[in-house]
């Protein structure tokens, strides 16, 4: 039985020191407690809520800086891509393929990353059921490729609110792949704020307590050391002083359940 | 650190031997597993979907079996009212007054349960936000009465459909009252089966383990030999020779979360 | 082909002046556009968001004015009703016995209800959907009384949020009873305020249109002559003197539609 | 004041001669009622449930046939884009780009239909508040590009479900622009047959009639000579032969709205 897997990193790319900052961090906590470790980070928000947000430093530089950490730290990485041609880029450099939860209806886009032959992270969109991600699936098999994890961040719950249905978990495990439960973008307000997302990170080491409890493959937590200054996502992530204490805790659960 | 406590038995009584049958093992249980056990049973199911359906003993008998029950077991008791009249009768044989979900806006009924002296287990209703329970908790507070208890059963989430936001026992919690969480209750699909309510209680462990890792001081659990032939709620319960072996693993959770 | 009808009122009974006042007003309303009307008032708001909210005068101080208005009027009155004691002191006075839309569950209240021989109103509950409302009726039915309505009020969408779906309108139709619109408390945010429910009753007159066009027999608008001084549900109501101008737009719709 | 216009056609193109023979209907049809009229048809359904249902005849064949229909009856066109290169190529045909649902949180795809000078048709999201849609619009302004109309689908209410909230009608037209209502979406069941999309077309009458009484400057009808037979969202269409007599209704609520 495998351990409980962590994709972590940054919710953007703020610098290439930053970005190294933290994965040097989460590295030294993979070695210390023997997690399996991904390390996640988006070159694009492609799909900010303002359009006077911080974007990244696109996918150029991006996947340099995200190529220079799997080199240096030998750790397989992840990244979100937004179109046909930006998984035929990144797809080269990147272990892990992920699917944004807004794009996963998007035929071309599902095939051409099950055509990159990298393993695809399927978010779960905030308006789809748990049983609709058969669909998803199929269409990424359909290229052959069986490389792939659902991951659960949420589902529309009223206006600006999401709720994490633990039930989905299950759910989507009979889809007979590895299930994520994404602990940070659960407790996001989408569009909460006005002109950017809100949310209430307080409640994300709870949420994911509790889909430990309920039994994932692994977590996907987005973590900054000072979310308070984040250029992205701030109010819902983990600081990373916090994850060593948090693993523990989840680890611990994750063997008992 | 008190261990978690179980709330446990049919969801209405169905006979005077059914009850004690069910109380006799969950006695059993409790004392091999050193759980702080309170035994519930419903004497009249008051708001059944259809009028055609079998809504229980009735109070004075009712009572009189839960009393029985009480004395054999040197157990607390639990039951659910309906009225104020019911709360009077009630209060002078159960040692936990509920308030049903339904009816915890009827600032009579809420009053009532306070003034009755007991302690009252208040189900959040499926059309509440957790930090409406506020309100409630002042009107019970308002009759000197604090012996108060929170408990999570799912929130409306479209038609004939429950959602149990785990946030809410952290919301909850900050209320200063013990919360549980009632696991079967949460997966039950209101009204879902046209003429019943409908539900599927495979959920209902993934969702008490869930409910365990974020913390909580008590499971609420409805449970039947039979399920299958129970005479009330029976897509949502767990058959009661699971009860054992689901305990150790809430327990564990609980200790290491 | 009958004309829309028109079930107004204010949410509660402040004083006897001021209940006589609107009544008056609702009255030549009713005779200049030829509406048929049903006044509306509440003896006691028995389930206020907070303890220390004004809940009214009481069964016998508020019967004793709704039958003054009546006889004085010569119009239909109408009250809800929270226990099955009050459903037999109400129904010797009021034409409609209206059930809250937090009680449509509890059978011996709709048991009741059908029995006092009354025309029953049913607000369809926050948490139900529109097809739940077939059992009510049966429980209704099962006294022999077929004078029932059904009212939209809104369901539950997230926390302290209703949305009003149209197609209920057309789906409790199909349950062969008269279907009653109401559009201030469709726009309510119950509990928004913290201590009390919040709404937006700009959105009142909208709604209203809409159920205008959708087809319905009948309006329910809680109306007060200064709505933000009202002592319950304020923000959702819609001033007296804006109900004339409403009124030729409602009947319009109704009769192009 | 401009009468209400219609944009009109069928889901997908599914062969010149059947797009061509629902123009001929839809141009009779708004000559008759004198209807300002929007071809709409889909080159691409780039976001179907399975990825064996049909997509159309492809961007280069179903730009073609649209520039035949735009030339034979002198009737502006309207088309979906879902992605950067289809609106570069789509806004040399088509007089208004409309960006699907799903798609509206994708800055580049946002910021391409603004700069591409053509009209821009934005669906409000499932997953989105009406107010959300500010941030779009502020993405669209930033192009100078200020000929926006904002289209109302349906929000996510549980899961495989829609509900049509007509207070967005009222919220979106606060942001300064043409409001259309989608009344065959609305009533969609996203997913709901399991590997497609549900709905129930007979609620698509109703729901445009309530859009029409709260005010809004165009309807959006999906319509087919025969639903049942449709390649693409069969369920939620109304029938060609309906519209005439629906038309007439909606006119003459618009009117006395």
């Amino acid at each position: 039985r495998s351990p409980l897997a962590l994709i972590a990193g940054p919710c953007v790319i703020e610098s290439r020191e930053g970005c190294m900052a933290i994965a040097d961090k989460l590295v030294k906590l993979s070695k210390k407690q023997n997690i399996p470790l991904v390390f996640k980070a988006s070159y694009d928000k492609a799909n900010r809520t303002s359009i006077n947000s911080y974007r990244g430093p696109g996918i150029a530089k991006g996947l340099e800086i995200l190529s220079e950490i799997k080199e240096k730290y030998n750790v397989p990485v992840l990244t979100d891509v937004h179109s046909v041609e930006e998984i035929h880029i990144a797809s080269k450099v990147v272990d892990i393929i992920q699917l944004p939860a807004f794009l996963i209806r998007q035929t071309d886009i599902v095939v051409a990353a099950g055509e990159s032959g990298a393993v695809v992270n399927v978010k779960k969109a905030q308006f789809a059921a748990p049983w609709d991600m058969a669909q998803v699936v199929k269409k990424i098999e359909s290229t052959g490729n069986t490389k792939i994890m659902l991951t659960e961040r949420g589902a529309s719950f009223g206006y600006n609110t999401l709720v994490a249905d633990m039930r989905s978990l299950i759910i989507m495990r009979e889809l007979g792949y590895p299930v994520i439960f994404d602990a940070t973008h659960s407790v996001q307000s989408p569009g909460g704020k006005g002109d950017s997302s809100g949310g209430d990170g307080r409640f994300a080491p709870y949420l994911a307590k509790a889909a430990a409890a309920v039994g994932v493959d692994g977590m996907f937590i987005e973590t900054h050391p000072d979310p308070e200054n984040a250029l992205s996502d701030g109010p819902n992530m983990i600081p990373t002083k916090d994850l060593s204490r948090l693993w523990k805790k989840l680890s611990a659960i994750d063997e008992v359940k």
